[in-house]
């Protein structure tokens, strides 16, 4: 089986493509990626029984072993990378051995970091099954688990050899989960392609059926517009920060509501309405954010309650960067810049009085 | 004060000074290469008693908190690299604060990983202090930790800043440790300099009695060695390997004694006259290693009753590698190469049969 789209992520001798389409999973041979006779499997509790018999099938002759790993961000830890450490060793895992990622952004997030640890690094291969890990977290290479004190604070930077994308695997994709997938979407259109974003605002309906042509042509065109970004930026010294729209205020609403109340791509949504309206850019283009984000199914306001943890959490924030906030603004739909000379005063009326109106339009 | 040496390591963008001479650590000022404001300097209970006081001066106005590792190879674990996590994160460090190891190689590797995975990499500077870390572990960016399977099974290349090495550090390393670096400058010599070697074997009194010109002489030889072959092949795609002169042999006693029982310089000494056997080279080239490593007060074989062990340990790590060992032998003194097409039955005699008589000369 063919992929409908390929896109290369072009970073010299670590170039690697991106293979999107439906029924890849089973159905397309990884076996050219797959370097050495070993190969270890991590996927986790949720995803491993739909997937992972379907997923050997791609792997050929090579002898697979599986490791199964708790689902949740409250796993992502480095204890999970060493049950993978100890894995790798139980098999005698050498240099050619290859970490086969299938799951969610955690899982990818884990393996990439074991992989990228293992004997100073080793072959690895991004399998996503989510929305949201498929257009984002499983390309570029950023792996790592998180520590009480932060997330993704421990981590590296690994590429992977491939990454296969089976939009069929999204069917068995809670509804909540692909919403908050579709947050990521937006804001690849948003900050860098406004074509795209109208084209989205053209086919929501279509993206939110699971419509197969729909959701190939949008994730190949995220994933064109992340792997352009990463090539020109790998390590994140500017550019590829601008990923980061709707994020800074979107980490502080997961903060302020406790990680895990709302899934990362409903906070992003929320947030990348507020970093609109810090812009202060045209009113209409903030109201075509909104309005996209609305029929997607996703919140474009922080609950009101914790309007005064949201700002707890940007003050901390931004003492913790010696004074500095960096924000990711607009010009327009499709044009997005880093900024720290934000202005404070509508900074603090985007935030919006602890306990008092939101300042955001509600849906 | 000046070094008395200064070598580049020349990776592009990424190049570094390795600082050599008497005095150095206090007495030299490290600034430069502090990026931040925050710095972690991770030391060891032995070192940190002797050297923490004096580096701080070197580190200028920077806000310097200080770790303190147990000492020992067996504490080069996962948990000792979370404890420099714990300790940045409390800091609330961010990707500007430097990591600075002040310690022997376990000290260097462990906060060098740590530095590598913290935020995805944050700087990170040497100042070893034992003989072994300055002409070897110190230089080229490997870092990492031990897992109960193997050596260094977790790690990442990271290279550092700067290499301050301080010769005048030396006058409080124990004696059998000393000696044990000195295997790894003849090693250096051995692989890829005849005249150093000759230079090493009119040299090795003024280099046991600690002299400081002829430290800074033999440090800077081998850093330059060194540092040259890391340019030429920094993620030991092949010449590197040619650094593991004397470490397959090495590796085996280490583990047939139980690791502990003889330092890693003692067994690589071994491992090279070992190595040398299997090169087959003029015998009197043999002669003076042999005669090199004596002077030295170093080992030339290893003991009788380990090599049924040593020849066990061999036959596992074939097993390991799908039969295949490889091998840095010689031409001649200062002239190395890789095999793996080595005489199987030579290789069973410099083995020599278990619990018979050694096949190594004994000094």
């Amino acid at each position: 089986m063919q992929p409908s789209h390929t896109i290369t992520v072009d970073l010299g001798d670590r170039r690697y493509p991106i293979l999107i389409g439906s029924g890849l999973v089973g159905g397309y041979d990884l076996s050219p990626f797959i370097e050495g006779p070993d190969c270890l499997i991590v996927t986790n509790e949720t995803v491993g029984p739909l997937y992972l018999e379907r997923l050997k099938k791609s792997l050929g002759g090579h002898a697979c072993e599986a490791l199964c790993l708790p689902d949740g961000e409250c796993h992502k830890t480095l204890a999970a990378a060493e049950s993978i450490f100890d894995a790798l060793a139980a098999m005698r895992a050498g240099r050619d051995a290859t970490v086969v990622a299938l799951g969610g952004g955690v899982v990818g997030d884990i393996a990439g970091f074991a992989a990228a640890c293992y004997m100073r690094g080793i072959p690895f291969v991004q399998a996503p099954t989510t929305l949201l890990a498929q257009v984002d977290a499983s390309i570029g290479g950023k792996t790592g688990v998180n520590h009480r004190e932060g997330k993704n604070l421990i981590g590296a930077f690994h590429q992977p050899r491939a990454v296969l994308i089976d939009t069929g695997v999204l069917d068995t994709l809670p509804d909540r989960e692909f919403r908050a997938g579709l947050a990521e979407v937006v804001k690849h259109a948003a900050i860098a392609d406004a074509e795209f974003f109208a084209w989205l605002e053209a086919n929501v309906g279509a993206l939110l059926d699971r419509d197969a042509a729909a959701l190939g042509e949008a994730i190949g065109h995220c994933c064109e517009i992340k792997s352009a970004v990463v090539a020109a930026d790998e390590k994140e010294q500017g550019l590829r920060a601008l990923l980061n729209f709707g994020h800074t205020f979107g980490h502080a609403i997961e903060n302020a509501l406790g990680y895990g109340e709302w899934l990362h791509g409903e906070a992003v949504a929320a947030g990348m309405v507020m970093a609109t309206e810090l812009s202060g850019i045209d009113p209409q283009e903030g109201e075509r954010l909104r309005r996209l984000l609305t029929a997607a199914g996703l919140p474009i306001a922080p609950p009101d309650h914790c309007r005064g943890g949201l700002r707890a959490a940007m003050d901390l924030d931004k003492k913790n960067r010696r004074g500095r906030l960096r924000f990711v603004l607009l010009r327009a739909i499709g044009d997005a810049y880093l900024a720290s000379d934000y202005s404070e005063s509508r900074l603090d009326s985007v935030i919006g009085p602890a306990g008092a109106e939101p300042a955001g339009d509600q849906p």
